[in-house]
């Protein structure tokens, strides 16, 4: 259970920074930057906890979610120009962010006996659409439906997820295969710079 | 009970196809397109149900809704020089699903014991706030707020069901009653251009 | 509580003449113009319900709220130029609104056994985050993210509500002095134009 914490406080604090890197290119203040990497991390999780009808919202009475956020922007603010030189950390840790937020969010689709469909689509607005509310919030067009790869990967994880259960694996297993897989093929994508066919000519750049 | 399942696709297919060539005016990927597409159709719908707490939202569990928005999008991608030929067709299309999710709205309203009022602005806020959605997510200041008059011929459609309901008219006739009204009104106002008020001098253009 | 209610629309009107003003600004129609103002007041106790999972929402059966919308906007519209010169008076009855509506999001979440960060959580969603969707529905970033000590005058009233409940101060004690420490808070903080520190160097401007 220590290690599960573990890896959602590492979720969470990924989020956030990418929530508060947003939010700075914006100039936003100090209290729009915190309020933009809460929504990062912790929006998803509530549009989720709100289309099931899971109320009131988890983060009104634990607070602890907030505290990380909160945490992770003053970390951010105050040291952006090292955390900067770690970007490769960072998007290791936002890849883990990815696969977890998605695994919690398919288990939140099957406490309520959710068609697996409905549960891989939970779990893919736990993980991805937290990042879809900051870009909305600062007028920008929703990275992840422009030009990555980033939901699809959440998707796969959950077909992985459906498909080793189907075949009987133990829960633990394809828990942890579903968030594995996501993490390897985000860090891949990233890597080889795979994309989402579009409709359009590629322009030169 | 056939004829009103064929009218929901109808309309379910008409609002994809509308949010599909929004998203493909921004250059979306295909993920993206597949987003706004189900925003624009099932968007309002789930507005409404989260603002009457009619929760788990329905298309978690039944995926048929998800299936049209997935079937029109691809054959939009696929079709989009051919569809975009029948304009006239779509048009009208459109109009149907105005109508039938502006009834659809105003009854969930009814079964929940909502003032007429009330019932009137869900069956607005299904029939219209899918498209206010999408436009919102793509940066767009939406559409209805700025020349159309296209919820107000929702709210009108909403008038005209509880009249002829106070009138003590038969449940049947009233909702296609207010729906062939809410449809001959829009193809009106867009065959004669019909816009609500502005409080500013018309420019020249 | 006759008073209570006179403070509530006084609130209510300043907001939706504030979104009236902003509406305006993007040359809307008038439906554009009293979904904006509909949005700007009632839109943060609107999030805070979703929240908390008190639905159906409360505007969708008691029609005062919205009633107090439709002429606060229909007054705005045509006495705009009359309005303008009132703008001491207009941002005072705003001063009101940021309080009141801080103090009712408090209960709220008194009522659902929040944790107190909790509650001041929801005192500031109810007061602000109308503004919040007004600004990202008009396709502005939010104005409360950027330069204004707004939501941190809210927060500010809600840590002193607490701070007086914990003192063991009678319950309308610390509702009021909550109410009037935001007001002047308030007022101070646009007369002397206090701002949250942003992490830039200033441009002149």
């Amino acid at each position: 259970m220590e290690s599960i914490r573990i890896i959602d406080i590492v979720g969470t604090a990924a989020f956030s920074i990418a929530g508060v890197s947003a939010a700075m290119e914006k100039k936003l203040d100090i209290f729009g930057i915190f309020i933009i990497a809460f929504v990062t991390a912790l929006g998803g999780g509530t549009l989720r906890d709100i289309l099931v009808g899971k109320v009131p919202i988890g983060w009104l009475s634990d607070l602890s979610s907030g505290l990380i956020v909160l945490l992770s922007t003053i970390a951010t603010i105050f040291f952006k120009s090292v955390i900067k030189n770690y970007h490769n950390a960072l998007l290791f840790f936002d890849s883990i962010g990815l696969g977890f937020f998605t695994v919690v969010g398919i288990q939140t689709g099957i406490s309520f006996e959710l068609h697996p469909v409905g549960c891989i689509a939970l779990g893919t607005i736990t993980a991805c659409f937290g990042g879809v509310i900051r870009d909305i919030s600062l007028s920008n067009i929703p990275l992840i439906f422009e030009k990555e790869i980033y939901a699809t990967t959440s998707i796969f994880g959950g077909v992985v997820f459906f498909l080793l259960m189907k075949m009987g694996a133990p829960k633990m297993l394809f828990e942890v295969v579903c968030l594995v897989s996501i993490v390897i093929l985000r860090l891949l994508s990233v890597r080889y710079h795979w994309q989402l066919p579009t409709i359009w000519k590629p322009e030169k750049s």
